[in-house]
């Protein structure tokens, strides 16, 4: 397939590239082998050729290609009470709702027809490659693996480890260390066998909850997992302050030198929120080349305040965005984004050290940091890259300037699900919203 | 007209109230004259009545009626720069961008086009009643008070006054306080003459620009103004450390007693932000029946810190939501109500005073509290209000539990443009969407 039109993609953090008028052409395996330019000398040879195979895609003026997204965090079974009681306190909302419906995913119909709507759903925002918590129920989260594979978005899927009494609900936990392991290794052979069946975009992930509701020999069990089978890791680190006082009281330690010491902080780690975070919790990440999932909307409701995006791009942290469904109502990236410039602001209001996040940081974030998280060839519209991308609409593009940078943010600020016209993963069309008005 | 269906209403601050299987019966001067339950003896007689005459205007099932929208601070001529350098300091954001855009409306069809823009969009959101800053041009906001005639929404809108020097540029101001008044006043007469004319829903407002923008001529002549012809009044009050420091320095008073001393906080008084509002500030204003425009998104940019809307209701001022195009880059209340629950939560982690806001509290703001302000009969279904109507598509009814309150929540925090199937003023059908997809 070629793509004809104009394009965005970062360059660097501070800013964004806007390139009219070129050839994205896609080979048979969804790579981007070659990005043709308007003053190449076989752009009109290149064009004829996509026009004679009939694999010309033109993207029409005032519409724009963008990378597809990555969101580095999403609890999967909590898409039904997404933007539900986020005005209770954490505790209630867990409680109350959370584990509750979480545990209805031992249905396997439930979990199939929520599981299809939240993938719909991510696609259509423009999301192609997602990190997923499921829940404890191995079969669920390969129901969620499955749609993910015939809907097409890349996957990172891990089985939700919990097993420790003291922290978690006796209808919803694994029975025992044992359990939450040998589930895990359970899931993780099947996830194999799936990837291999299917020939789909999928790798399961070293999941557990958080610090407080594992036990130390479930903690070390998912550390030794994560090395035996080279997998990515997700959990929560310092989402509050809640959870950093737990740490130092069960250990002594920091959040983040618990998940080390049990191996679970390495460069395949995704960690959430680190609102908590310490300059030494920092230099951690940074050492280990453990990533962080910013979710800025989640973190108004538990956060107990704004993640330090500045600072830890400052020290090499490796950082990207997650929507954090369902403590973060929206499921899009665009929200995130919007949410995390505006935080940036309330924080650097608050503390007076610089801390702004420009259109152009956030969308970095969104696309380059986000793969570079989870070590894909994503997020860059550029030779080499595997073809994630979105057609993205400028609703304002006939009221407006059009300038590349206003063009920019206007998609960046403006862009609904209504906007997002096409959606592709590794080439291959995922969502079609052009139909539809 | 007779709305037959579910709808949503703000009882009380705290509470918003779900009423099932009602019939909303409106006259002919679009007003609400009766609300039928299902069980009252003649619900099954009205409902016939109205399909007998054809006016039967069933709600589909998962989709809800509710109160329209007041929009609290507009300002119509930043409408084409929405979401434009909004990580530029105010002072830049101003002079680089927003004055320069504002002289153009000069030009009266380009006045026409974005207004009528605008004025779409603001109805397709759901926005019933819209408060607006035109620009200093007479003749466009003429042009604006016609395309809210001709589309339908309820219109306050105000002639800009500023007329300082020191603080406007030479290129965008009244040539002086006597031109700025003369030009308030010319504005007034015309708008009453266009009323007369049109029979619209449009009323004008006196507008000083704030504080610094005005030299003591004019604030003071405003002032008189406002009483002469007995009119609603708008300005910004607070919005930033910045303004309050400058009311200090040339007043030596804080920016709200600089106002009420010009005459400009009445019963009739909308102000913008009030980010920076003291404790006395807050006193003065209840004690004058000023209300506030809070407009959160806007707040994260330029307001230095979170407005303190749960002080404020506590001390009984007034208060309603505002979108501050182009301040806030949205058009959307609702965009405008989850930001307002997350500036709160975020409020009360930095401050550790009680500052949450519910979805029930900012669905009060953006409904009742709007329509308080400007002292209209709307942002309720109730016998005696305007027919100000949306009906808004709940798009996971399919999915999640349906008990009211999850409904309700959905509703604020997930509704998009798309979701807004039609928009009603004063019972007259000003958006459909219904067609689009």
């Amino acid at each position: 397939m070629v793509f004809e039109g104009n394009y965005f993609s970062s360059a660097t953090f501070d800013k964004a590239d806007f390139t009219p008028d070129s050839l994205i052409c896609v080979d048979q395996s969804g790579i981007i082998d070659r990005v043709v330019s308007a003053s190449d000398s076989d752009y009109q040879i290149v064009k004829q050729a996509a026009m004679d195979n009939d694999i010309l895609k033109q993207i029409p003026k005032g519409s724009y290609l963008l990378p597809g997204f990555t969101d580095l965090h999403i609890h999967a079974p909590q898409w039904p009470q997404a933007g539900l009681a986020l005005d209770k306190p954490l505790n209630e909302w867990l409680n109350t709702y959370t584990f509750p419906l979480e545990a209805k995913f031992k249905d396997l119909q439930y979990a199939k027809k929520v599981y299809q709507s939240l993938i719909k759903e991510l696609l259509a925002n423009g999301t192609t490659t997602g990190l997923f918590f499921g829940s404890v129920h191995t079969d669920a989260n390969l129901v969620l693996a499955k749609v993910c594979a015939k809907l097409g978005q890349r996957a990172f899927i891990g089985k939700v480890a919990m097993d420790n009494p003291d922290q978690t609900p006796d209808y919803y936990r694994d029975e025992s260390s044992q359990v939450a392991l040998e589930e895990t290794e359970t899931f993780i052979l099947k996830m194999q066998a799936l990837q291999e069946q299917t020939n789909a975009d999928i790798t399961s992930v070293i999941t557990p909850r958080f610090v407080p509701s594992c036990t130390d020999e479930t903690l070390q069990g998912l550390g030794d997992l994560a090395k035996k089978y080279d997998l990515p890791i997700q959990s929560h680190c310092s989402e509050s302050i809640w959870e950093d006082h737990y740490a130092t009281e069960r250990f002594n330690l920091r959040d983040a030198e618990v998940l080390n010491k049990f191996g679970l902080l390495t460069d395949k780690s995704v960690m959430a929120h680190g609102t908590q975070l310490s300059d030494s919790d920092l230099d951690l990440f940074e050492k280990t080349q453990t990533a962080i999932a910013h979710c800025p909307i989640s973190n108004a409701y538990f956060g107990n305040s704004v993640m330090r995006v500045h600072d830890a791009y400052q020290k090499n942290v490796k950082i990207g965005l997650g929507t954090d469904i369902s403590g973060g109502f929206s499921p899009s990236i665009y929200r995130n984004m919007q949410q995390a410039i505006m935080s940036s602001q309330m924080l650097q209001d608050s503390s007076q050290k610089p801390a702004r996040l420009s259109a152009s940081n956030v969308f970095y974030l969104a696309t380059i940091g986000g793969a570079n998280a989870l070590h894909i060839n994503s997020g860059q519209i550029k030779a080499g890259f595997k073809a994630d991308l979105q057609i993205v609409q400028d609703q304002y593009f006939e009221l407006s300037s059009n300038n590349s940078d206003e063009i920019f943010e206007r998609l960046v600020y403006h862009t609904n699900k209504e906007n997002i016209k096409q959606v592709y993963v590794a080439g291959n069309l995922v969502h079609d919203n052009r139909g539809e008005k």
